[in-house]
């Protein structure tokens, strides 16, 4: 049997240590991260991706101290006009650097894991038939997902992979949280509020009681922030409340996605507007969010450093929004004791910060200005009745980590 | 010109005082109340409703003191298949059982006054082409809303009629409230969050102050929870925020609408599931909530005497969702002072109301369980940090006084 055994007689020099790759594989985008595995240590190595499939491919590769190793255009024999195709450019790249090194194991990034999953599992084919059936849940990246799996089943029998959901972090959600008002036949049928950003929650949590003993033992509001952006609300360490539910559009406004929504808005765009679901899904998803606010840019450093009033209503939107889940979860939690930013915006935005600690402060939330602008970790003044941390979210790693695990479990 | 004035010289014999008439017409029902109007005073008449329009219509009249004088199904001459033929019925009824009366106005319950109706407004041609422009923003509300405005017009030239909104008291909002995350030109077309059960919370806003003049004038949240559930955040007495958006859909759960939901949900129900927009519309308004989750009943009496699992589910998500949404007003008020329960599952459920405040125990609400058996007013014991009331809404004399006080400034 393949695993991790099979591999653990490798040198221990580093450079000939085993690697274990992590693939998270976008609709337009292929990103990768390589480890070393000494013993069940792991030390990073490099990290890329492929972007722009489909229009101005690159392959962008940065070394573990974050120099930049290759940046080109992806032309000619290396062209990426689709997901396919930048799949097995990323193998034979991969192929020629790891040359000679051992492929212990993948673990990959797999958005969907249903109503069951609340683990990553090793992959078989039976596993890959149940998550086909996932796909019409996330048709936008379900299939993106599962693609790789299979071409590199292919392209490199024998290397156990392991897919790691983003779903499976929430399925310690209560039944309220987690059940839609509708007919039952409808929650059985897959339609529940499954939330997303599961690998980065798990990230955080792991990180907290290194970071803060009290925020890992007791009531705590992560917010993830980036282009996605949801929010999670954890009770020692477990999810028990998102933001984001059946799909990724759900709570929090976000770069592009529009974020909690009526839904007699989308019957009243198909009704009265016309629109096919097809050109809906492309507004709520594409043309929304602070992009549709503002009409200027998905981009909240574009939005800070800009002038227009629509520019000030995106930002001033997305914080009352923030506030308002944020007041959500907390009934969810019954009080808060901590609250956490990370993810792009979360770490290196200190004046979004600032305007959500403000808009929070009935929570015993009581910012210092100089932490904050400094990236804390701690945000808050000493004596605050609420903490609040910003704390780098690394789903690569968890990713690596779990994978490490499953097959530990599975070999054990 | 007609108007109240028309009608001061009337005998002050209060079964000889003009009456004002208020109507609340529905897609099934059409409720009226009459009041005596000695001068800008307001004394309680008669009231009832023909409801089952469509299928087996009756008539129910009610007394001032509660009595019931007629029941009656609609019959032979008497039928009403239609809301045109109720509405023609009430007329003849009206004018046989006010004969020799003045009518010195008529109020009507409007759902929608669009964005810019933050007040009544007394009924003109203009007006009311206006309102029918509002009709595919709540395509099942509007047209029967104003069909009787235009009928009473023919019926009884020359009475003056004010329209009253259920979305007018909520345009306080401030615009981070109100505004979708969605392109702009969407806010512009009418796409908002205005908010709804509007004449109830100005009916609690009004007796706010003797009942509780620090709720009055602190951050209060009115959970009107009848077969539409919806919550308001009132500051100092106006709505600063509201749990129903752009239609009455959002929001919480309610005896057969879904309450907030995943707009993907829609997106999902339209692709995968092949439904058509009218058939989703009828999924989501009149077979989910309590009776979708259920699957029993749509009345959560029903729900609180059964003993069957589904029916606790129901109980459970409804009174879950609540808590998530207060959290969430609570967020955009800064804290809270007092909570109002009101409408039907507001005013006689104590059960519901204890689950619900157990729910909310971390703002500092602290129950008193045999005042919340008495039914209040205050709930909470004595030095509860936050209070808790049950106050009963009454929208009809809040059209009435509303009517009363537009007639006169219109007359001013």
């Amino acid at each position: 049997m393949s695993g991790l055994s099979a591999v653990s007689s490798v040198s221990s020099v580093s450079s000939e240590l085993p690697v274990l790759l992590v693939l998270n594989a976008g609709s337009s985008s292929l990103k990768f991260r390589i480890y070393a595995l000494d013993g069940e240590r792991l030390e990073d190595g490099l990290s890329g991706q492929v972007d722009g499939i489909g229009a101005y491919a690159r392959l962008r590769v940065t070394g573990p101290d974050g120099v930049r190793l290759e940046d080109r255009e992806l032309q000619g024999a290396d062209a990426a006009p689709d997901a396919r195709a930048a799949l097995a450019l990323l193998v034979r790249w991969l192929g020629t650097r790891l040359a000679g090194r051992r492929i212990a194991a993948i673990g990959h990034r797999v958005v969907h894991g249903g109503p069951h999953h609340a683990e990553p599992v090793r992959v078989d084919e039976a596993l890959l038939a149940q998550l086909d059936t996932l796909v019409p849940l996330a048709p936008l990246h379900q299939p993106h997902n599962l693609a790789p799996i299979r071409a590199l089943a292919t392209a490199w029998p024998g290397v156990p992979q392991v897919a790691c959901f983003d779903t499976a972090f929430h399925r310690t959600q209560p039944v309220e949280a987690e059940t839609f008002a509708l007919p039952l036949t409808y929650r059985d049928a897959g339609v529940r509020r499954y939330g997303f950003h599961g690998l980065s929650y798990d990230s955080i949590a792991r990180r907290l009681p290194a970071v803060s003993p009290a925020a890992a033992a007791g009531r705590t509001i992560v917010a993830h922030l980036g282009a996605g952006v949801s929010m999670c609300a954890l009770q020692g360490g477990r999810s028990v409340a998102t933001t984001m539910g059946f799909t990724a559009l759900d709570g929090c406004i976000m770069g592009t996605r529009c974020g909690s929504l009526d839904p007699g808005v989308v019957l009243w765009l198909a009704r009265e507007c016309g629109l096919a679901i097809d050109a809906i899904e492309r507004l709520l998803y594409r043309e929304s969010g602070l992009l549709g606010l503002s009409g200027i840019s998905a981009d909240m450093r574009v939005l800070l450093a800009s002038d227009a009033p629509t520019a000030r209503l995106a930002i001033d939107c997305f914080t009352y929004r923030i506030a308002r889940e944020a007041g959500s979860l907390v009934s969810a939690l019954g009080g808060l004791d901590a609250l956490v930013f990370t993810a792009g915006i979360g770490e290196h935005s200190a004046p979004i910060r600032a305007e959500i600690c403000a808009r929070l402060a009935w929570l015993g939330i009581e910012l210092d200005p100089e932490a904050n602008a400094a990236g804390g970790p701690r945000l808050t003044r000493p004596g605050s009745p609420t903490s609040a941390w910003r704390i780098p979210t690394d789903e690569e790693r968890r990713i690596a980590e779990l994978t490490v695990e499953t097959l530990g479990a599975s070999r054990a």
